[in-house]
């Protein structure tokens, strides 16, 4: 499986490394910030998802169509840069993130006038905007290449700002309105929505764009089992990223546990436990969001407190819901290598650990 | 003049208003933010250039082609409210910037656990974002149903992309550069590099695509006259700006005179001042650079020197130059309506006092 992902995440950085969109971009180190994620690596599920769904279509690899994956790839990462700059955070992939690495090139060449924190932030700004340009242009280039027809093309592109603009972005709104909430204003089903956006969404468009490259059709019953799939994915995807977040060990996960807790993010699992917990589940839980200095004790009380509510047996329930949804909308499709790719995705990220 | 150009404004905001690209995206407060600049107003200049260009270089007016010069207005208004992040500007056409108004709506909206500053520059940042994918959406839709052919179409987007994307935010970056770059440093050609990027850049693609749209083409040497057409009138709007930045009068020009001044900014003006000047006027500008308290005593020392040194009438001969030019490029087109309202235009902009 890893193997097979792999392959196709080195294609996708060689395509990224050697596009010339940016040649003409200036100053450098703006021009040399955007290419910084794309090529940083990580899992490449959403070129894969385009390529396995576009396989399982009946779609036959062609050269393009590494532009199209990369596409989604790049918006992906434009959506990081930005999500980063508003969250505040300092890493990412164990490096710098766009903002903070900018603020270093400032210091370094910049003597006076300057506040490097801001001025990272303001070039990281304009890094996620050319990024976004970026995406829809390797988009185009790429189907052209792979000899789509325009009229097609087109309709990828639109069904690439429905999804990945304005429900992704709807999202990440969502996801900074929920951190200003009150828990306990703030409904389970909120959070499945947001979700939905924020994940579901790009992951959505990467199947779509893939049954669309292969069949030149958005409609239809296998389509919709297509957005079926990619949906159920998303959310079990996400849920299972929250109960790691807690349940899972730092050194496979390559990020501290309990910083969800600690980030006071509302996740299903937290609210599940205010809502399900007793008075001690409740109490210790509430006591521990938002704490800058979580012990290893601390996180052992709280995963004990998710478990004695139950609400972790409900997450992973609704997890397992996800995934075996996401395998029964597969189902409909014939067997082939598409389909066994994205099944054993589905199998690999439900035993994931990291 | 002013009567041609309004009625493409009053189409281009309606347009705007009854257009669903935002119907789905939440927060509600976050859709309707999307719609607050480009209803705004303003001069609606780059409609106008893709409209005239268009009626220039062949073209009838038909059903859809309102969307696509309504592309180009959301493609600027969405620079615009990042831009406004970035200088922290707190007011734009005589009402708060998007930052500033989505930071009141979290005031009323929320109670606790807030920074209503960065939250509404968080949402403006999204806000942004959302705007540039429904420019090209939009481009895409009025493309289709205007009947222009999807190949061009998909041409149109590309030129989008390299104009409006790489080029205008290199010049972003470049500016945010300029600004912390000691002003001995900078040479006036950067300036005008910067210039070409920033403002040209949009003005080309406007009057790129107004042509492409009419003759289905992007190459031959009536298109590059276009091109040289809209570099010529970007650069000498943009100039005139300055100029009237110390130089107008702050009634007609709906904002504080000698602000360019006070924040430091790196005109054509203020370099060729400092670098023509005599040891007083140098003095004199130097001193005044960066002051908060500028009295009106301060502004009328500041434009003696300007004009002592040469550098005003350096830069009215410069900007005149410009407009000649943009005039020059037009006269290699056949007179029909769409070049007389170019040159109208020119003229229009030649002698605004606003």
């Amino acid at each position: 499986m890893l193997e097979d992902i792999k392959k196709i995440a080195d294609k996708i950085t060689e395509t990224v490394k050697n596009d010339d969109y940016g040649k003409n971009i200036r100053p450098d180190y703006l021009r040399e910030a955007m290419f910084d994620y794309p090529t940083r690596g990580g899992k490449r599920l959403r070129p894969a998802l385009f390529y396995w769904c576009f396989n399982m279509c009946g779609g036959i690899d062609r050269p393009g169509l590494e532009k199209c994956a990369a596409a989604l790839e790049i918006w992906h990462n434009w959506t990081l840069v930005h999500d980063d700059i508003i969250d505040g955070d300092i890493m990412r992939r164990n490096a710098p993130t766009t903002h903070i690495a900018l603020a270093e090139t400032a210091k370094s060449a910049f003597e006076e006038n300057i506040q490097p924190e801001k001025y990272g932030k303001d070039m990281a700004l304009l890094c996620g905007d050319l990024q976004q340009g970026w995406a829809i242009d390797i988009l185009i280039r790429g189907g052209i290449e792979a000899n789509l027809d325009p009229g097609l093309i087109l309709q990828m592109v639109r069904r690439m700002e429905l999804r990945a603009n304005t429900e992704l972005i709807s999202g990440e709104a969502l996801d900074v309105e929920l951190a200003v909430k009150d828990l306990d204003d703030i409904e389970v089903c909120e959070i499945m929505h947001m979700i939905d956006l924020k994940t579901g969404a790009l992951f959505r468009c990467a199947c779509e764009l893939g049954a669309m490259a292969a069949t030149g059709y958005s409609k239809g019953r296998e389509f919709e089992k297509i957005s079926d799939f990619a949906l159920y994915l998303g959310r079990g995807f996400q849920m299972q990223d929250d109960v790691l977040g807690t349940f899972g060990e730092a050194a496979k996960l390559g990020k501290d546990i309990g910083s969800d807790l600690r980030e006071r993010k509302p996740t299903v699992l937290l609210l599940k436990t205010l809502e399900m917990g007793d008075d001690i589940s409740v109490e210790i839980i509430r006591s521990l969001i938002g704490r800058n200095d979580l012990s290893e004790a601390d996180i052992a009380a709280a995963r004990n407190a998710m478990q004695r509510s139950g609400a972790y047996d409900f997450v992973k329930a609704e997890v397992n819901h996800c995934f075996e949804g996401a395998l029964d909308a597969l189902s409909h499709f014939p067997m082939n290598s598409g389909r066994k790719n994205l099944e054993k995705l589905v199998e690999y990220l439900y035993s994931r650990e990291k």
